[in-house]
């Protein structure tokens, strides 16, 4: 591969928005090739597990996965959302197949250890689980890989991974062999020095301005891991990191991650 | 690809069962490559469905398909069992990778008429609909398809499909290209000549045999359209078409369509 690798995450606010999810479908079919998708579904999950009568639980903004709510997000992540948002790509021209990390052994991760907090069924995931030689086959087919946040450990259990830090490990263990850009969506126009104004987009952040958000409150709890993946991959050889609106991942607007 | 070409059809029942799947999975991934496991997951849809107060109708054997439905069967077939099924190849050492029909444009469906019977987001399959070069070339990079029976329009709407009929319709594309098998998994040694002696296996069933057994009533209404599918099959250019029980698909203890 010659050309730039994009890789985008979107979050479980765009795909449970018919609209949001056409718009934005729309123009990830006109994106450049090579790229692959990571999408979330948390909302989705959270309805599914009340209609069950099965209580959610969030701890620092991570699921704790019982087995029960393992069965969920694997049905709603890898089943309905995954299948939604790849029959819809296949209809706009984008030759889309969805992934969890246990097809194809494409992402293997770890379940994280019960101490000091039991999360459950959950994983992390290192640079190193990432099957690239099965994406990069996929991509030189022409194919799009669309992945939900599901992996597995390669001994018959799935896991369920946060879909920021699924996109932070493919576009960094891509990095390795081709140019890649990562970009992550948001229902806002990137970051916001003040939350409460749509007009106060950051349009760079370094780590010396990140601090100084940090120390002022300006960025929220949600929004520090998403900034610490996006660090990351800069970090570790991602040629670039946006934090963008889903509407605007074919323009310049949003917030650059500057290392 | 010189080899001979094994598709199996696993049913719900195998599927729902940890036991039967462990011993099928186990016996699956000794297969010789290269494969392709069609799988099906009603029981667990009937199930959801309930959970969720959703109303199961079946017709004929087939699933009514409202678009409720059509959420529960693809978050419970794409997602819950096909990953499940994915996940336990992978640690039996079997590269699987699950597929919908929406997945790389793999298998395109036409929605069912709704007369003379609405059946909903029902898809027929016709050979033509299978694409052929995506599954060779999975199969070549010594990867085993997962299908489930979910499948597509190529315009965005998802259709629930038939599990035997997907598997015909994957055999006898693949036939063309290949020497292929077709195995059909019961929870039974195969078709029998008196449904409550499961000693009473018929070896070989050839049209007259079939014939017979249908005017006999030995042969009930959920077995008629899967020996029509295996007769469908054998018909277009399928090496060998067989019926066995999930256990049997390492031996030879089963029916053997003749043409």
């Amino acid at each position: 591969m010659n050309k730039v690798l994009t890789v985008v995450k979107i979050g479980g606010n765009v795909v449970d928005n018919p609209t949001a999810l056409q718009r934005f479908v729309s123009d990830f079919a006109a994106l450049p090739m090579p790229k692959i998708l990571i999408h979330g579904g948390g909302k989705e999950a959270t309805r599914l597990s009340s209609a069950l009568g099965i209580e959610t639980i969030m701890l620092n903004g991570r699921r704790v996965t019982s087995r029960q709510t393992l069965d969920v997000v694997t049905m709603v992540y890898a089943g309905l959302v995954n299948k939604r948002v790849v029959s819809s790509l296949q209809a706009a021209g984008c030759n889309a197949l969805g992934l969890s990390g246990a097809d194809g052994n494409a992402i293997t991760a770890t379940k994280r250890p019960a101490e000091p907090v039991d999360f459950g069924f959950v994983g992390d995931i290192a640079t190193t689980g990432v099957n690239t030689s099965l994406i990069q086959s996929l991509l030189n087919a022409g194919i799009t890989p669309v992945f939900c946040a599901i992996t597995h450990d390669s001994n018959g259990t799935l896991l369920n991974c946060n879909a920021d830090s699924v996109a932070t490990a493919v576009a960094t263990a891509m990095a390795v062999i081709t140019r890649t850009e990562l970009i992550f969506c948001l229902e806002k126009d990137g970051v916001l020095s003040d939350i409460n104004n749509p007009d106060s987009l950051i349009r760079e952040i370094n780590p010396l301005i990140y601090a100084e958000l940090k120390q002022s409150g300006a960025v929220n709890s949600g929004m520090i891991p998403k900034i610490d993946n996006a660090f990351k991959a800069i970090n570790a050889g991602v040629s670039s990191v946006t934090i963008k609106h889903s509407d605007n991942i074919l323009n310049d607007r949003g917030t650059t991650i500057i290392p």
